[in-house]
């Protein structure tokens, strides 16, 4: 399938869904629309994705593409009104427009007319099913052996130490699942549930339904986490995947330098601490274990320093410990299979 | 204001929302409705609450009513056909009816149309307001001394624990709020917002917002706990308004006998456990310790056996502890004041 990707004024910085598909998603990326990089490629900007132009908007993609990915999420999830031709125009040639945004384009007159009239698609991810119920607290049994990712905070590199974990060990061969809980890992994917969306009570349900669903047909499965366990607004997210998913082993994600709470004023407790607050918090629902740590080095200037950091991480949460972005993730991997 | 109690079936040892209402809301309940014990007053069934007949259905129940209360909740939440009549009777008199339900009577096209044509009002409990958003993790910055009921699992006696402790409170002349955060609570309070039907992104946003509502105009503010931190479906909506509530206190709320998860196949951790759980999980945002226990007694014999059961309690826990429907909250609340 081909796709664009919508990332004016962002990429690639502020534009971590954009990044995410172009790293991860089996999408054939045709374009990123950005106004402000008009006229540069991907490859200009990020190493090691695979390569793009970069366009001013849509009228510029050539017309065999097939979606439009908004690749953006401002503070809010609010719908920028400049995105508007670009949406209309993907929409007026018949091509689909996926979106993990707060604000639902299925729900915005226009667009639902267009899509209507010209049969494209439009594809809400953070919409969650209406069909959702409260967990059973039955996960234990499946076959599967469940490995779910948490963090010390938001935007540590969950998704992201998930995808790579899963892509591995498929790539050795095991029989892999990956469960998207979030609006990256959904567009990625091309299903889950965005647990940040749905209510309180049917959170861990929602969770377990995918779960369940993964671990029939497969040997592993792979949950991505979302925010902390310590976070002041998210915790709840936190914890309804933890208990929902009702992990075998879990793995720690961190990235370097982080101390305190990504946009609160509010100090992070000591890394070390996040395994025994996890498995704590984890232990009366499910026993599960931090078997090993992935450490998002991307502040970090030189290789060196960042096996240094690595180590240190290691050392500190007492497991194996790797970068799955910077080293792969092997390291962790050798420990879960 | 008068009311009628819809509890069929039910009243009283699983119409929790009825007997809470009978204990403790300011309204005058002139009648339970509970098609099996017709003819029977409350205080054949239920010592120490306001006195009311219990009639067959709303057409037995003086016309003076200004509304009809479900005070029943079925697993689910679903509404169930045979109280269609009651329901209907009410609105043609312009009597209005709340609810705790899951199913939203006020989406109901023909209970809808009724109170749009006789001027009655539905009033869903469970629905959150539309206007919420993530939290901004500032309680700390209101003076008020904030104390957070918490629990070892679902019905374990928070809501009653909490509201005892905010009537105590009012009564020794302390300038005390009680937040509700669950449908009960907020039938009785007559405001509030039910955490579990809010979205989990704005769970710990709604609860903040309701802290720091009643902070801004009390000394002390009561925050009604919801579920536990051990619990496979719920741990998140608890997550939630322990994080969201920013609380100075907790009070660990606890059955005596409850050894495992009420529904689930699941052990309690041990009850001297929660004091640590429930510190290490609110520390990293809010410095808040369990300063008191409160022990649920209903299902011991005598006052002896209870008082032998609550000081069990204290023990474990290493603090105050009360069972605030048989003894009285004062022992707790003196560690708060």
């Amino acid at each position: 399938m081909k796709v664009a990707l919508l990332a004016h004024e962002k990429f690639p910085d502020r534009a971590k869904t954009a990044v995410g598909v172009l790293r991860y998603a089996d999408y054939d990326v045709v374009a990123v629309l950005d106004r402000n990089n008009d006229g540069t490629r991907v490859s200009d900007h990020v190493p090691d994705v695979q390569d793009a132009p970069v366009v001013a908007s849509m009228s510029d993609v050539p017309d065999d593409v097939d979606a439009l990915i908004v690749g953006i999420s401002p503070i809010g999830g609010a719908f920028d009104e400049s995105w508007r031709p670009d949406v209309r125009n993907a929409l007026e040639r018949g091509c689909d427009v996926f979106s993990g945004l707060h604000y639902f384009l299925g729900e915005d007159e226009e667009f639902a007319e267009l899509a209507a009239e010209h049969g494209a698609e439009l594809w809400d991810v953070r919409k969650p099913p209406e069909d959702l119920g409260v967990a059973d607290g039955v996960v234990d049994s499946v076959d599967a052996t469940v490995v779910a990712t948490v963090g010390t905070d938001c935007s540590v590199g969950k998704m992201t130490a998930t995808r790579e974990l899963y892509e591995a060990a498929r790539e050795e061969g095991l029989d892999a699942a990956f469960v998207a809980t979030g609006q990256t890992g959904i567009l990625i994917e091309g299903e889950g549930i965005p647990i940040d969306r749905v209510v309180s009570d049917f959170a861990a349900g929602a969770v377990e339904r995918m779960v369940l669903e993964a671990g029939a047909d497969h040997d592993y499965v792979f949950v991505e986490g979302q925010a902390s366990i310590v976070h002041p607004a998210y915790s709840g997210v936190t914890a309804s995947i933890v208990h929902g998913a009702q992990p075998d082993h879990l793995v720690l994600c961190h990235e370097a330098g982080r101390d305190s709470v990504h946009g609160y004023d509010q100090q992070l407790p000591p890394v070390e601490s996040f395994v025994d607050r996890y498995e704590s918090f984890a232990g009366p629902v499910a026993d599960a274990d931090v078997i090993g740590g992935m450490l998002n080095t991307r502040g970090v200037a030189d290789d060196e320093a960042a096996r240094e950091a690595v180590a240190d991480f290691a050392d500190a949460i007492g497991a194996p410990a790797d970068d799955p972005v910077r080293f792969g993730p092997d390291t962790v991997l050798e420990v879960i299979r």
